[in-house]
């Protein structure tokens, strides 16, 4: 059993473990608890992958067991919507609404573009995530391999470039296969893209994620950018596009996020 | 009473009508729709302005009685996260999220940008919104107005761009003041971009529809445009920028609709 897996596993009554080394200083990261409540939401409603999925942060959550309920609300021919929350004690962390369709297709035919396959130096040549946040550190890496182009890299220390996108590579360390619930955790995994401009680093709390899942990534890493267009009176909007190794898009991801004004 | 007031008022115990004249070929436009559940869930909350609202869109909603079920899912600090449902009948029609916070900014201190308001020929060089969608009648621009920009308003008859883009101006016809609830409309009031492509027009339903409001807007009409990026096996996404007259990021938008493969 891979990593992810073990720690996404859902039990018949819907709780689940957050387990150790997801995290951000110490707080779980933000898409492998969505990946826990997307896996419980899927089990519910019978179709494996949201094709769109919102969710509002509600609270951190941290090492430990937590527990999932799912609600369907509606069952269609082609999608199945299901709500879900995830609990920590008695506190909900995080609640989620998706919208399911059947297995996503390996290959799609694309009708229409204005999207370029992102280009990246080779992995090797790209450099690490930084393993901590200004400061925090990032436990998450035990896990991923998150590889960030060389020129967006310097987000702790500088030179920032002053522009708020980050791209780079994104892998298991243990090789598991990107599947539908592994590009929700991988929308989630870089350091935000307003570090690379002069804001505080550290804490950029999102208040809410959606992802669209569009194919179902070929065999190999990811290529990932994140850029932030606006960011205004303490808030920002982040857009995120993940592409395959067969330069298919495979994912788009969009959040809210805060940063001190 | 402006129209749109009217039109989404809801009562103690939760219900509403759908009023005449909202509608694309007899069914509700998503956007005004989504303004009736959003007001229900604002009233539940306390807390007028959702910063981020999510809908999922489950069936068609006609004129006539509706009923609105809110939950209110967390108070904190600064935000109040809560769900709604709309049903028409027996049936949900529409479920929602949002975290609402304290009422918008009239101006927001913009700290990092690299978009640029949006240009447009004056309101009155820009071409109504087609009364017909391929054929079907568009009532909504009974309420609406809604002027596109003339390169672009070609959708039905010809030549189409060829890109999958439509911005334009809205105004309410009433002189009604533009805030928060009607951002959501105007987010889904354009017709869509992909009309500007050799896909076939008519019908395109949005699966989950997405909107941040940033700011409340400056009186005067909005300026919007709507852009897709990506089409293929039959789904694509549409993101949105919303401009007051001031010149100012006042929400942005993202759906993920379907059309015809």
């Amino acid at each position: 059993m891979f990593d992810f897996d073990d720690a996404t596993a859902i039990s018949a009554d819907g709780s689940a473990t957050v387990r150790p080394g997801w995290d951000i200083g110490g707080n779980a990261n933000g898409g492998y608890v969505l990946a826990v409540l997307a896996r419980a939401m899927g089990f519910a409603g019978g179709r494996p992958d949201p094709v769109t999925i919102n969710a509002h942060y509600l609270a951190p959550v941290t090492v430990g067991p937590v527990r999932t309920e799912t609600t369907i609300v509606k069952t269609g021919k082609r999608f199945t919507t299901v709500t879900g929350s995830l609990y920590q004690g008695r506190r909900e962390a995080l609640r989620a609404t998706a919208t399911f369709g059947d297995a996503l297709a390996d290959v799609g035919a694309v009708t229409y573009s204005t999207l370029s396959p992102l280009e990246l130096p080779a992995m090797d040549e790209c450099v690490g995530r930084p393993a901590s946040n200004g400061g925090i550190e990032v436990g998450l890496l035990h896990h991923v391999d998150v590889r960030l182009h060389p020129d967006q890299a310097n987000i702790l220390v500088g030179p920032k470039t002053g522009v708020a996108e980050v791209s780079g590579w994104f892998a298991f360390r243990d090789g598991r296969p990107i599947d539908g619930l592994a590009l929700l955790l991988a929308a989630d995994s870089f350091p935000p893209a307003v570090f690379n401009l002069d804001v505080p680093s550290g804490w950029v709390p999102t208040v809410e994620l959606t992802v669209h899942l569009r194919l179902r990534p070929q065999p190999g890493p990811l290529r990932a950018r994140f850029v932030t267009h606006h960011v205004a009176d303490g808030m920002f909007e982040e857009d995120g596009e993940l592409w395959d190794s067969a330069d298919q898009l495979v994912a788009m991801s969009r959040q809210l996020a805060l940063v001190a004004k």
